[in-house]
């Protein structure tokens, strides 16, 4: 990056981190990736911790509905308080997904769509 | 999508459902919704039902490293079946994730998105 | 039990839950279902619940190691404070376990005896 | 197994690990100590991956109900296989978690009953 006047300094986390436009699968891993080298924390994020912290944050969307019967399960979003908490975990488990397929060189979303391929061969209609 | 002679007819499965490309995330939420709706699979996917097989399907992932150092985690992609196998549950934790915020209405990047905002005032540099 | 003075009543909680002598499984599952049954939470035990419950519990003992290496993992007991939440996610752990056994009608121990039965014979030295 | 006058052969797994009488907790952790010695299985056996190998057999427990309605899981004890398949893994369960226990130098039961004691307090009737 040219550090031309103007133009955000580098290092500035805001201009680095938050593009401008929706964010998309590789700008979040990205973010992700900037976010735990500025913290030092890419020693910790090995396969098989990422691995675990992702099925601890899977663990946590479960606990919202543990004790739900399907029916309220179904109107979990309208309390708005419940949906942010779902919110923030389903952001949670992605952020693991995303950290843990940077780490390996997975494309998550090329292995999803071969997935269903192979799972129209398994069951077909 | 224009309905050219040679071009698949509208409603042809493999046209909507394996678009050329690279998928995105609505498209794969797409192709899961109709492979459930073909399947009649739908009213299996409460929410509450969608988090619990996420967390199945994390902990597959688990145990592939369960027993592994950090250091043989890290070399989990060096042998073809095993790299085969995480990417497969890699897949199916994506599935259930992208299912379950369909159910939920919810938009997993904007999510992640707003997550690290977040987290970059809860952990400052 | 014979209501003397000076003994409990009956319907006393802590006479009748908390028994002298060490706990066995057969009596922590009489605790467990007295517990339950005073706040009216059996509803709520399903077997499908439970099991929910019981693997959200195990993630919350997953949590305390999950950025830990191996040889900061064998020395979690030396710290107080986390050797409590240890003790306490171990307890959980059991209590959903054992719970579950209860609503199913399953022997933990003779279940468990068994299988090292089974894994003698399939894994023979 | 016919016994000559006398012990038990040495090296006769059955005799050293099978005692008689029903097996108590302490009794179990002794045959899976011993399981795991002779394969030589110690070095995995660090906290860290117990816990690990604890979720993943939590969750092999809700794959058998994740589909399930709560009153189809009410029931699964009906069906010999299902029934088969719910003891066993309740097993895998209590084996990883007796041995997290006796590699920390936890006791399962007394953990439990300590925090049936402060679940009491915590929730009074």
């Amino acid at each position: 990056m040219t550090d031309t006047p103007g133009s955000p300094r580098p290092g500035d986390p805001t201009a680095s981190t938050a593009p401008a436009g929706p964010p998309d699968v590789a700008g979040l891993q990205r973010r992700l990736a900037e976010f735990a080298a500025a913290r030092n924390w890419q020693p910790y994020h090995t396969p098989k911790n990422l691995v675990a912290a992702l099925s601890v944050e899977a663990s946590e969307l479960v606990e919202i509905f543990q004790w739900l019967t399907p029916e309220e399960s179904a109107r979990v979003m309208e309390d708005p308080d419940t949906a942010h908490r779902v919110g923030d975990e389903v952001a949670d488990v992605l952020a693991y997904l995303l950290q843990l397929c940077e780490v390996l060189g997975i494309d998550p979303l090329a292995a999803l769509n071969a997935k269903i391929d192979r799972n129209e061969r398994r069951f077909p209609v």
